[in-house]
């Protein structure tokens, strides 16, 4: 049944990879890999910045208890992204500042959280990356285990540990580690055809003539 | 019935009321003209800026399809702002920098949107100011036809084509074409009457003394 | 029954507490005493800042109506943080720049306000503070009275007058008047023990040990 | 600009056309005339019952102040509906069984307002149909004049007084008074077309064949 | 500070006037005391029902942890009510079947809870009334202290101890123990008023006329 | 990538074991199962009535257009229950009484759908369960693929065709299908257990006692 677990090694891709979806940013990558993979779009950056990307470590755990968030911290390595899920809805603040600078010493990118956190000040000076569902001073427990590095949904998106999470002022969305090299292809079109179409809208071109969608307008009825 | 339909031209009154409404911004305008037009406030800027005002080119398109975007372009002129809302509840991102990029080569000057919008990073980088419901990378299909500038509702808010949107970090305002000149009138009444006000709060006069509102206060129990 | 009363004079503490606490942040001194006197998180800076405390003058007054605003200015007194709830819910803009002019002639420091306020842009450039549940134009009557002065429960939070308000990025808390020597000592230790185990953090050690929570990992199991 | 007004008298459609509407419902009647006129899904009514529809009494109000519905029911006759919005967001409990007294005895059939209603228990018993967005004991002020019988948005759709409103457990829905008849005819048509199509699908046929939309899945592919 | 503390005691008013409270139903009250003391509308019965009304016994504990609701069922007494609110949101599971019939063993009347209940069909069935925040099957911990009989803020109202709490299809609401006589007497002039308006309201005479509002009008304008 | 597919047969468990997990209900098996699989608890029934559990058939398909779910009804068979989601936010009635008609011809017994349901009147007469987020009279378009028995995200939890999923008045919950005797063998422990409990709970014993937890009470203080 639904025993906690830690799961120690997950596998992770090479960074060259990591680097490349990190540039290209959440939108353009949620269109590459056929709009799936996005989560909900309540979760929102605690300031403003470049696109992240790392690899998901996960973390389900019970609502206003935080106590797994510590012992989650141990199976980290450089270049992931902590992905935490409640199994119940909650805004408490699980996350804060001393954590950050836990996350930070074993190289962690950024935390991805469907509930809340607080020090939003010290987080933005520390230049701490957080997409959260909440900004709350109200503390948690630490009294309940969960379970790490197992599939979790966060935010209505399955997150596999090892997944690519990415993560920027558009949002968060997560790329299957199979899939990677795919999506990486995908996006490099997508864009290099969005220079394309920039040039043209740019000199004034309709969208319509580029794309090749007037016939789609056979009923409309245009008047003066 | 309800048949699609593009209005291609619509009366634009002079730019100097335009830019005299911009001057003024949305709250002033909002009670200079009785406390009438303005849109729900869930409509929120991507970022903080100054006020912008424009000829609204009205859109009216289903939940998840942006195809009557790309129509509406078509008929856009200089000095225009883009007004949608989709015909039920839709948060997707209707909206990005490709179409941003388009609108502006045709002078447009900002979009207020029922819905949601993408790539923040580059509409903020280039400037292209935008009030939404929602951000969201979501994409949205392109097979669905609408109307464009028929008169619609938009975030509880009745938009007539040719009405002037004024929007800041206030929210957003319309303002009837035919009622401008009187608008501007009142506007500047309000403000001047402000300005003389203001200048009586700030040496510590009592807003109630100023405005005559002490006889209100008959009721009032006062205690030590 | 309740009937509308003004409280004149309240009883303010030494200013050097006051700043002590300003000092310490939402955060640190809700968990200081004990989880208690938070507001509700939909209670956000209208811009990002440093933290602010203040003694509490309360206002209880109807849903879309500010004359109450007008009456409470008078009662204030530099130093003081003026603390609103509607007796319903309401989102309308029952303060702006003019509002804010009169309160900074008297010294007062921020406002706390469960509902709306407007005039953002100008609220920002001359740096008063506000923790507001909504941004909106719509302005209110001013017909129907209420209290100053009188507890009042604001976001979920029951502020007596003369209590310390303290408001940051993270959001707003009270400190009851009668506990805020105690707070401040609690609130110090904290931050100390913060300190040396921010640096065992920075240093790589695992949160478990230093709190020593290692033994409620008992039914963890662990696998690679 | 926007001055209080009543508009004494409306145009009234005649009451067979009424009843047809009534007969259809709600989603019927909105595909039938192409999607429009929808209030927003947060309409709900606070009893279960048949389909209503009336001739639309419209009210635009302030937050928190129910005067002008007192003004409204002296302009209302029998078979009407009475409409109602306040001009910001409210959940107020604006009307309750002394008010359902007062429209029943003009023959008023129903109440739809984008605010609050109580006496929930009363209302039901007395069979009065109500549809609302929120049920609250909150009563409001008696200060503030609105209008009657302008044209209002209510729940983001536009109603012009004398427009039919037609109510259900699905929601509600305006028809605009001069395309009555060609809604009758589009809503019988549908009716029909169902009552066949209803026919097929529970003999068991596939919608897929009986709409005729097969050649629409060409890229959709079938796995064991 | 805030340490976990259990009142054992709490003193209850006659029986007598808390049955005539629970006789004028919450409307009525809510209006008779001044329109104070009502809960936030979110708080919602589980199934219609009459007015109940009884003494408050507070809870106030952690979100997601219910081993509170156990220790505050043994200081219940008949014609209780219990009250509860977790100090920060939540919406899981606190209640079911089993701590309902515990309850009713000790002749408590209803719960209030600013939070989630389960076994909706079961408490139907035994009629045990509810007014809580959402529904929801989660279940909580049973781990952390909170404190039973002092005062809470529930859904923004405060709630003393012995305070007599009143609930029906309208929502929630408390009346202070020292005010009850006053709030009996008021409730009870105000019903008579009532039955004499709905008579004449009934018979097609105007609120206006019997309220006496009409000169409230001055500036309204009349049109046919 | 993330191509539209029908996965045209499912594998189903026998169907004695899914008729036990519908005697024991959602709460049961979700604490019998470690707390895990629940839906989000604004997923709520249209009607209340008993438990219902049936074979998952999945669906995954685009905000506002329902063509997948004329595809899906396709591959149903008697006992299955039909579970939709859409890729982005939506809450138009995506479902009304003829694709029921259809469903039931096919021996589906029930819905449940992250989005919007209309005819809701002919749903409840015709004792057609559904569990939906919202109603809602706005129809769809039938024009994008999706994909039928993939694995979906539903309201916050992962459901695999086949899955067992069950729902009543307390919401809707997942049984992965190869846990299902696991499953059941705990909820009836649990139970009878809870028979045990509620017995001696009627006469007056006291939860701490029964369930033995009164020794996590060490720090609480109980005063007069």
């Amino acid at each position: 049944m639904n025993r906690p677990v830690v799961v120690k090694t997950i596998e992770r891709i090479g960074r060259e990879a990591v680097e490349q979806l990190e540039h290209f940013g959440v939108s353009t990558i949620h269109e590459a890999q056929g709009r799936c993979g996005l989560l909900a779009n309540y979760m929102r950056p605690i300031y403003s910045g470049p696109p992240v990307a790392g690899y998901a470590i996960t973390v389900s755990l019970p609502a206003a208890d935080n106590l797994m968030l510590h012992v989650a911290v141990e199976v980290c390595q450089p270049g992931d992204m902590l992905v935490v899920a409640p199994t119940s809805y909650c805004s408490d603040g699980y996350f804060g500042e001393l954590l950050a600078t836990s996350l930070r010493a074993r190289g962690v990118k950024a935390l991805v959280i469907e509930s809340g956190v607080r020090d939003i000040h010290l987080l933005t000076e520390m230049k701490f990356p957080v997409w959260s569902r909440a900004v709350c001073s109200q503390g948690t427990a630490k009294a309940t285990l969960g379970s790490v590095n197992v599939p979790i949904v966060c935010a209505d998106a399955l997150v596999t540990p090892g997944d690519i999470v990415v993560a920027d002022d558009d949002g968060v969305v997560v790329v299957k580690r199979e899939l990677v090299d795919e999506v990486i292809k995908m996006s490099a079109r997508r864009s290099e055809r969005e220079s394309y179409v920039r040039q043209r809208l740019a000199q004034g071109e309709s969208g319509l003539d580029i794309y090749g969608w007037r016939d789609r307008l056979g009923d409309l009825e245009y008047r003066d």
